[in-house]
């Protein structure tokens, strides 16, 4: 169950996101609210979850933007229960990242996840192609082709032939569904089912918000309604470092889906305390074209208690016998109160649950949902990233790719 | 050698920048220009660096804000060239974060190096007094005692009375340099050392940019004149996954340096290629109030090939031969030229060196310098942060603590 809470006690009239909501249901692009989606065969990419289990130490997921952010933000909160590691690549140019990679492997057994609608994304093909070289050096042609694992178009692109060519095992990215929108499809399904992590769950907790949309009202409303007031920064905070992915899966689902026609909230994020220590003072004092929104689970089971000392030189013993837990949660608290006093609005999502598999599947829905009608109430489209291009135009270009030279 | 260019070929007078520097140097918190500081034994970090790559497998740096992210982004960045692995603990209240620091250690040996002028600040406390049980119980008093290195203040504080008593190696944080610009003390120095990293060419780097402070001046400049022009948020900018803690760093330095008096630029970051497809759509084509700055090292020396394809079903044969590095320099170029044309002040800080302790030992200087003297420029103390105490003040009181009660 997540609630949504603001800075002050304030009637939300939920009508225009409803509004947008059904606008939303009719746009070509909402193949995301019907999870799974009708293409999605979950036994089978729990089968193929096993079988990577039996003969890999290491799956290498390769994707960048929408087929990374989200299974790598839940497998990092969540941890990995399986004894295959899973590892990331082709979500940068760095030559530092591949070796790392590439040296970590040694000569442990892996396979490869290749995640693309089109297959040419210029990340994820180089990496799959120096890593699809080594899967063959390492195994041969056939076998090497039992490794390999496409998640992708059901028809079109360019891993879609290959993997129809040799015969890769392959997940269908629908149609209707875009990249930054895509971890409740196979995209996030099959690596964290090789993390060992329950997808049931983690799609029933979405189901479960799509069914209450309330709190994703709310927040879409509110949100767009700071935007019209000037605060046109939003920091998400979070106090569980666990999180830190999935802030950046956020960042990309809200800077991709509002940032257009010199427009949108800027998404900013922090874990704290630690950033208490750090833009914890710009928050608290700086410009005031922020507002800023907590997430709070419920508090983890596994806990450290605060040993007694004799002597108390550190001033410390007033919390002796108390939880490392108890006191975050009070820190949340203060900090909370800190910066609503500091002329912050501060909005609160509450889960009635610890960090899992139904709770992140919740929150996955609950912020897909507000985002799509947050972007629709500020009349952007929330399914397409037209400025992408740019940078990749320029770098076509300067690479001299056939059809780009000029 | 650093070199800074701004998005035209414009003019800049540095002589405010200069000016203010004259100020900052008459300030009492201005001993991070003399490194190292006096109060430094070189040879001493050196030597205890070697005590703890001969006795431990494991240094836990417990520290919060500037006690913790200068080193951790230099090791991040540079990668660890001893057997002694560095963990980071006391930088949250997260009970999951130092559960896992406890059960990597599991069997193996190490040591603390706690990091805190007062010894009383919260995060660190809490985990030092944990953390020091662990060593007391698996060493015994005596020898655990051997195993606490305290980096603190000369003469006052909790921390400093409690290595007084039990006779831990104490190093020196000079009273005339706050927590974010202290990483050239021995904050920094002794986890350096400890990781195998050079902390001469560090402090040699530094000094360097130190000797020619004009590519500072510059940078101070214009991002003082993008504040004014309502360019209120600046976006760190690097191709190098590896820098994300000095992103991280970055961000606390210009934070609690400028946010104060409802002013300041909201610092933020992204790690290029990988956020093209995230925060790249927003920055492209969003609100007009982000400027932007790249860092930009020479190309690494370890590379990857991307290999041919007979079939070449991803059209990326028109890459084969070249290098993965060669792909990451265009795609910066790229990048600075699609940013440009889309309306966003681009600033270059270009070093002439891989990543590495010199290079980085000068960027730490460029930046300390460039945010005293834009604070400065922009009025607001660069040495405090009065906005710190807010949420301090709530947790005491919400927890009870003496004095803090109503």
């Amino acid at each position: 169950m997540i609630t949504f809470s603001a800075t002050e006690n304030i009637y939300i009239d939920t009508n225009p996101a409803k509004r947008a909501y059904q606008k939303i249901q009719e746009n070509p692009m909402s193949g995301w609210l019907t999870i799974p989606t009708p293409e999605t065969n979950l036994e089978d990419i729990k089968l193929t979850a096993q079988k990577i289990n039996a003969d890999s130490d290491f799956l290498i997921c390769i994707g960048i933007g929408g087929s990374y952010l989200g299974h790598r933000a839940i497998i990092e909160a969540l941890g990995n229960n399986s004894k295959t590691k899973i590892l990331y690549a082709g979500n940068s140019l760095s030559t530092k990242s591949l070796h790392k990679i590439i040296n970590e492997i040694g000569d442990a057994n892996f396979s490869l996840n290749v995640i693309s609608k089109s297959g040419t994304t210029t990340e994820p093909a180089i990496a799959f192609r120096i890593l699809k070289q080594k899967l063959i050096e390492k195994y041969g042609e056939e076998e090497a082709a039992n490794r390999i694992y496409a998640t992708t178009d059901s028809k079109n692109g360019a891993l879609k032939s290959e993997a129809t060519k040799n015969d890769y095992k392959a997940f269908i990215i629908p149609d209707n569904i875009g990249g930054r929108y895509s971890v409740l499809t196979p995209v996030g399904l099959l690596p964290l089912a090789v993390a060992g992590l329950n997808i049931d769950d983690f799609i029933h907790g979405a189901n479960e918000l799509f069914k209450n949309p309330e709190p994703a009202y709310q927040y879409a409303i509110l949100r767009t309604l700071c935007a019209e007031r000037g605060y046109d920064t939003e920091v998400l905070a979070t106090f569980d470092p666990e999180m830190h992915y999935f802030a950046e899966w956020w960042k990309q689902l809200f800077g991709e889906s509002e940032g257009k026609n010199h427009q949108g909230i800027f998404p900013a994020s922090v874990i704290y305390t630690t950033d208490l220590h750090s833009l914890g003072q710009y928050i608290q004092e700086g410009r005031r074209n922020i507002f800023e929104t907590f997430i709070g689970f419920k508090d983890a089971k596994e806990d450290l208690t605060i040993p007694e000392s004799v002597e108390d030189l550190d001033s410390l013993n007033y919390l002796a016998g108390k939880s490392l837990t108890y006191v975050n949660k009070k820190a949340y608290e203060a900090t909370v109160d800190a910066h609503r006093a500091g002329g912050i609005p501060v909005f609160e999502i509450k889960i009635d649950g610890q960090i899992d598999e139904t709770s992140l599947g919740g929150l996955i829905a609950f912020f897909e949902l507000s985002c799509a009608i947050s972007a629709t109430l500020q009349n952007v489209d929330p399914f397409n990233q037209p400025g992408v291009e740019a940078y990749k135009t320029n770098m076509f270009r300067l690479l001299g790719k056939p059809g780009y030279t000029n």
